[in-house]
């Protein structure tokens, strides 16, 4: 593996690590405190170890908690990282993601443009996140999930407030379809799915589907049947679908 | 305070002013016309006084209005800001907000990452908009309203249309829950409750529970019970959420 | 027409082609084989040509297809259009504007603020794009139709597959509202109307309303009347308005 490769015009504070065979393009921020792994790129116009609050009530006083990201990460144009988050092996992300403070992100995790991270919250291994997911402080996303576009995670049942606040838990291999919005503390089981634009206000069964606004239970995802016929058996996805993942990581179809 | 602080990549316009005690990080353009009040921050890659229309129409003869933002700002990183706006004190945004032309922000408001103010609309004191709001022009937000994640404004009922357009009005104390959408014109009464991923085709009454789509009356604020049991009475919510009000500001709970 | 201008904080690749009159603000990438039409403007934070995934999994073999943008086209700060993407004349788009590899926009289209176009997708000439919207890849999206903002078309009936995957169909004149998600393969039909948060699970005729979750026909478009009074007509839209379009582009009024 080759040298790190900082484009000229980077600010890169002396105090972060960049690991060999990191390439950073042009007009890109690495604060304080911040760790790279070996052989990843950041493109353009990124931001690693955003300061926390704590900045702005005392920059004098304010010691960043790391940053750390890779190896073998691929954090696209304008993504912002703040101090306090870790992110495992094989990242990928889109353009102009925010991953706020608090947050553990597993190996391998795909996330999409324009998707909010809020922070204090856990991301498992292999997780795909699509282009413009919002997901609340407090969230438990486990392994395996997929999150679709603009699905919502929140974490206040009564707007606002302080006493109530608990994100989502959703359970390996579930998916979320795309405009989803799912209640605070509500838990999608292992290998659930929620329709596109379902509202779910109460904990889904392993293995079940929902749809609707509010959301109501259709049955098992073993009866899902394909529209076009293409496909036998369409749920557990994993069955049939298994693009991005090393073998052996996924059961066995 | 002390001097102000440029970092040395950004561009600033001669004809900005800053007020001592501003910290600008790397990356800015600061435009033509610009006030930055005292003891305001600018992350990264922010740019104020973002050019209008009139501008590509004519660059020589395009003479910018003002945008004039704090004191005591906090403006994150890949924000835009126009031309013609003008945001009171101790303003406080996430990253990427943009704020179109025409735009009058009162004091003390905080609006979250993505979110996008379209122009020629009112924000009072004290407003929370969260991540990825859409605020059509022509909108009226008053002091003390929440738009919680994804609530979307809009202004043409028939679009396209010329005729038609005018935004939505939230008075004082509403919340509007996540991903909700209000139709051009509506009115949402002091202190009124918008559901989750409703949407709002007429006017909702003063501390009036809406939800669904489309939304209909579940009934006053005041019978929203917690889940939990850990509030005892839920709305309004400032009889027990005030954390970031200074004493004095909120009715007495 | 005057010289081209590109700020000296600009990173152009020695084989991009700018022609006359073309100026580019400050902190732009202009990455290798990009071709920027006649007095383009592009603001500042964009990146044109941005590399697809070839580059990463082999950064020395990687060949970058050819980005072609304008002539007179307006690109606003923050927005990244992939290699591989051919935009016509008089583009305009707003801030941090997402355009992936393989897609074809036409003449004279305009793109809201943070909107996400993801690649191998068609725009016809005269389309409208609001802020904030989402197209899958394989999209169909023809001349002059009109997708407000929070729309969504999305491109596999059963996430995560791989063969099911082809993205909606939008005939010209065509309008998709606020918040309104599409599913994969749907037709929508010329000059058609899709209510604001409907989800459209099946084609939808020529010249027809649907609204609701999911949605439902109301009837045919000729029939919808403006609340106010102030049309006797309202679609098809090009009957009352034609702001922003040549005169002979729409059909006679």
């Amino acid at each position: 593996m080759s040298e790190t490769s900082v484009h000229p015009t980077s600010v890169v504070s002396p105090s972060a690590t960049l690991g060999p065979g990191v390439e950073i393009g042009p007009f890109c921020v690495v604060h304080d405190n911040v760790v790279v792994g070996d052989g990843s790129f950041l493109e353009s116009h990124v931001v690693l170890g955003s300061p926390t609050a704590g900045y702005y009530a005392d920059p004098r006083g304010y010691e960043p908690e790391p940053c750390r990201i890779g190896p073998s990460a691929i954090v696209r144009s304008h993504t912002v990282v703040y101090a306090g988050v870790t992110v495992g092996e094989s990242f990928e992300c889109g353009h102009r993601v925010t991953i706020r403070e608090g947050s553990v992100v597993g190996a391998s995790v795909r996330i999409g443009t324009n998707s909010d991270l809020q922070g204090h919250l856990t991301a498992g291994d292999y997780v795909r996140i699509h282009s413009n997911v919002f997901v609340a402080q407090h969230s438990t996303i486990e392994d395996f999930v997929w999150l679709l576009p603009n699905v919502t995670l929140t974490n206040d049942p009564h707007p606002p407030s302080d006493t109530c606040t608990v994100g989502p838990t959703v359970r390996r291999y579930a998916v979320v379809s795309a405009g989803a919005t799912v209640f605070p503390g509500v838990e999608i089981g292992e290998g659930a799915l929620v329709g596109a634009m379902s509202l779910v206000r109460h904990d889904v069964e392993a293995n079940t589907v929902v749809v609707g606004v509010p959301a109501r239970v259709l049955g098992p995802t073993s009866e899902v049947t394909c529209d076009d016929g293409k496909l036998d058996r369409v749920y557990p996805w994993w069955s049939h679908f298994r693009r991005g993942y090393p073998e052996g990581v996924l059961p066995n179809s």
